[in-house]
């Protein structure tokens, strides 16, 4: 018997169980594991022998889940400890595995889950343990390194388009709107406040303004540019990333940041609220709205990139391979051949060149001021978006003056 | 030369210039007017004569149009005094219907648009002007009388009940899930937060509690709900409606309530928050969240209910008919036949009944303990929002369960 386990950790996204429903439809057509096992929250539930049998689901079924936000198997957010703290732990886990038959542990998550994939497998070969590890890589924020993108992220920034898209229209009626906000996720990179940038009306940009963890909050500098915008067209439209951060390295919100989770991680929510009394305190205008996408970014499905499910779906299909060539420790991944026509090809990489490594937004990408980005840059975020809405709106469109 | 003039007032929907493309459409197809103006910002825009000349559009561009969120000739907040008030600015608007030929003047709004309606064709009668004042309904809060819903609303509560579907899948992925709670909007009446209700997972409603307006808010009875449901499942998910009111009819919001609007309609936001701080410092739990949909309830077009874009785009047309008639002083509106089969009559009724009305939900919608809505009342719903996307997720999918 050689059985096998998936499981999902940290934060869900669209498309993490798209990659679950790979690995399982790779199985069904090569037949290598006996059983594909689902472990219930992460490697929590491993530890308590929570498992599902995969291997019973329908055809039918597979797609459904495959089409489903949120993590189907549910998720954790625990970070396995060195083995030398904890030592019990891995010994528990490599019975668990004797004992079920498990011949490889797969693992969809982020940067920490990398991290558990490199434990365990540096442990397993230490003491000559047959069981392969690699990981599947998912995260909204798209901040893993090595990988041209990770999977989750085009549908985030793709809900995040659309929204910038319509809630700019909805905030331009008016004869004065004031000031815009939308707050998006990203607590160390600014890739999905950078893709509220690919929202445009009539071939202009709806974002004014957009704020990124990577370059240092200048609140003077900022203020200005609000200014010189909202006289010209009393109306400000900013994108800003949760993570906008002042030159020191603190949050511009942490003042309104309670806690930490259980990996040290900052929680935040706020950097929106922040900025609208900044703008309010400067005198520039009273009229300013934030809008948080909060969760819905991760898990509005209906707003899913297609790429992204397909290539979600895929890189679980070619973990599966990558188990079956015998490989253990690493994470499989894509890399992109070209832009336009927009071209991947799926490979490897070592999970310790992903582990606890954050990939942040190249300065490259971001225009002089520092306040928006750059055309070219678009460039790397249009592929996994794909196309928008195109919407019309009248008040502008002079041809019809009377 | 007979022309005529639209124009759309207050918050923006996702159907409201369906609204004005469906009048101008049945313009173009009767050719009772020679030209269809369009007023820029509502009644503002018109007492400057800031006009576009809609007859120019092309098939195209009107459905684009039709298929665009937010006001596509801009929008207003500004409530029409009584003639006594203002006498020079009811003589200033006939002046330039005369100027410009207009025999008609359609507006598209909520209950204070069809108050000027009402204002206006009175007015105009009492002088022998024959101009006609048409209302078109719009409002995603859904609390016009006598119009079985209104246009905007079933979108709104599409955007609802799939935003509840998707965030709670989202949020039941640990093992201890604590509180999620999503505001919807609803200043007076709870119909927006009630759609909530129509996310079902596996048969099973997503909501276990939904607050309205209605029903003055026992923090005592709400404590105790949560804690039960709290201890049966480790999560309880919340819908709430901004307009959340205490017994003495204070909103549960108040304190956060900076400012009115100019109706002298209180500004809400932050009943989300109120409910969070309430169970944080009961004990029950450290673990809420708060999601607030904010303008992409009324804006989201990406998932407007194609019902509600067809009947918006008919409510249009049959205005024009309406003034065609000779009729002034109405509103054009429709009223139920049947829930399933689904069927819709239009027909007209005086604006003065809907004019400072406000529809409040039906007590007899809500459960006996006034925290949810009875699966019967749901029937007046569902045809409104359409088909809800159907997800499978598997951790509680205990025929898998090894």
């Amino acid at each position: 018997m050689r059985n096998c386990v998936v499981a999902q950790s940290g934060g869900p996204t669209s498309v993490i169980n798209a990659s679950v429903m790979g690995l399982l439809a790779k199985n069904n057509e090569v037949k290598f594991f006996d059983h594909v096992f689902g472990g219930l929250n992460g490697i929590e539930g491993i530890l308590k022998e929570d498992f599902l049998n995969l291997s019973l689901l329908t055809e039918e079924e597979i797609e459904e889940v495959k089409h489903t936000p949120s993590a189907a198997l549910g998720s954790c957010r625990y970070k396995l400890k060195n083995y030398e703290d904890s030592k019990e732990e891995y010994e528990k886990l490599f019975e668990i595995f004797k004992k079920h038959d498990i011949h490889a542990f797969f693992y969809a998550g982020g940067n920490d889950s990398q991290d558990t994939v490199r434990k365990l497998s540096a442990y397993a070969k230490e003491r000559g343990h047959e069981v392969s590890f690699i990981g599947i890589p998912k995260t909204v924020d798209n901040d893993l390194e090595v990988i041209d993108h990770a999977p989750g992220f085009g549908s985030a920034a793709r809900y995040i388009a659309v929204s910038v898209l319509e809630s700019y229209l909805d905030s331009l009626v008016y004869t004065n709107n004031g000031v815009f906000i939308t707050e998006t996720m990203g607590r160390d990179a600014g890739w999905l406040a950078a893709s509220g940038a690919l929202a445009t009306y009539k071939g202009r940009r709806c974002a004014d303004i957009v704020l990124l963890p990577e370059v240092p909050f200048d609140e003077e500098k900022f203020l200005k540019r609000v200014e010189e915008v909202y006289k010209e067209k009393q109306h400000v439209y900013i994108v800003a990333s949760e993570g906008v951060r002042l030159k020191d390295g603190s949050f511009l919100a942490a003042t309104k940041a309670h806690a930490h989770d259980s990996f040290g991680h900052a929680q935040l929510g706020g950097a929106g609220n922040a900025l609208k009394n900044i703008i309010q305190q400067s005198g520039i205008t009273s009229r300013v709205k934030v809008l948080e996408l909060s969760t819905l970014q991760r898990s509005a499905f209906h707003l899913a990139s297609p790429v992204d499910v397909e290539e979600a779906f895929t890189l679980g299909g070619r973990a599966l391979l990558l188990a079956k060539e015998g490989e253990t420790g690493v994470v499989s991944i894509l890399k992109r051949v070209s832009d336009a026509p927009y071209e991947v090809t799926y490979t490897k990489t070592e999970a310790k060149n992903i582990a606890n490594h954050v990939k942040y937004m190249p300065l490259s990408m971001v225009t002089e001021d520092g306040m928006n980005i750059t055309e070219e840059a678009l460039a790397y975020f249009k592929p996994l978006v794909g196309e928008l809405p195109t919407y019309r709106i009248l008040h502008h469109y002079d041809a019809l003056k009377k």
